[in-house]
């Protein structure tokens, strides 16, 4: 078998998403920290997007987070992120894609403030009542008893919405009582061991967000 | 095996997607117009969003134009859409994830006057000049041969383009020097049999945008 390199950065929660995929299947990778002051690798290797996660499979090069997980789980059978079923499959990726398209308010929360940082709250919040209310019902994780693809898709994000709450000062998710369901998912999810032993340090994670939250603020 | 609906509103580009994937497919289905003046069955069957398409299959209800795509690719096996090889199944999944982000462009010319249609039109040749790079290639489709899910992502948004374009009085697309290998594409595309007998009428469509143009812009 060809070998596996991961270009990322951390903690880019779309760069985790690939980490939990690789450690899930059990396929050993060799990480390559993408170098900030040298594009080119980027440029060569996801020359549409220049952003990372980079899957460099062999020859094969594979971008776009979700994309990588799909191709992972193709390519290694063991441990399915997705159902063999094709209405199981697709109500999985239509929370894939829930999480794509949805989740821009949690990023943009990061740099707002005033009015700005109220109305992404509030896109916030529909986005998690709606996952509250659709999404999850009374199963353990999104396609059942085991993690899966909305599982990883929706972890990269619930994660970095509780540190960047704290970073802020805001509570959205963090107002539990609101979200019954996504809490209990949320403990599911932390408690998958290699989710659990691949998590970043919350004190770390804030103090960095904290960081990265005064200097676009400075910059604006 | 189980009877096909499909709810859809016509002459919505993500409704053809699913239309020209049942009749790449030969499913026959039950065409049922959505009802604008009564959305009830879109909040029973797609709450999450409440828009068509939605796939009826026997009990199952399938979201979002895409995700129905590839359910039906998967639901029946004859034709296919997706390669076989894990791969080139990502590198087709990356170009329908490129149309899903980046053609909100094409839509916003729609409705867009001055400044705003200058960005809407710069940012759409971006997009077409990144797929006239790195998409298409030699090749007679996105995945080769056969016409496949990237070509019916495309599909829906170029022919729609051009007829916005005719409709708006503006070129981006229309300079076709300027994408040689896109062009060859759409030429390509509409001598599909199954796409040359659906794509709806030129001169309808025109006369469509157009009136729906001077609607948005009469409420802006």
């Amino acid at each position: 078998m060809a070998e596996v390199k991961l270009i990322g950065k951390l903690p880019s929660p779309f760069v985790y998403r690939v980490i939990w995929a690789l450690k899930i299947k059990g396929i050993p990778y060799e990480f390559i920290e993408e170098d900030l002051t040298n594009k080119n690798p980027l440029l060569k290797y996801n020359p549409v997007h220049k952003k990372v996660p980079v899957l460099l499979h062999g020859e094969k090069t594979v971008c776009e987070s979700m994309i990588i997980v799909e191709y992972i789980d193709e390519t290694w059978q063991q441990n399915s992120l997705l159902p063999n079923d094709p209405y199981e499959r697709a109500l999985a990726r239509f929370w894939v894609k829930f999480a794509e398209d949805k989740v821009v308010s949690v990023w943009r929360m990061f740099g707002a403030i005033g009015e700005e940082l109220e109305k992404t709250m509030k896109e916030t919040e529909e986005m998690l009542q709606t996952v509250e209310e659709h999404g999850l019902g009374e199963k353990k994780f999104f396609g059942g008893d085991n993690i899966g693809i909305a599982d990883i898709a929706f972890g990269s994000v619930i994660y970095w919405l509780e540190v960047i709450e704290e970073a802020v000062g805001v509570r959205v998710i963090s107002e539990a009582h609101k979200f019954p369901r996504l809490h209990a998912w949320i403990k599911n999810f932390k408690q998958v061991p290699i989710i659990q032993e691949s998590l970043p340090d919350w004190d770390w994670m804030v103090a960095f967000c904290k960081g990265r939250r005064e200097a676009v603020l400075a910059s604006a």
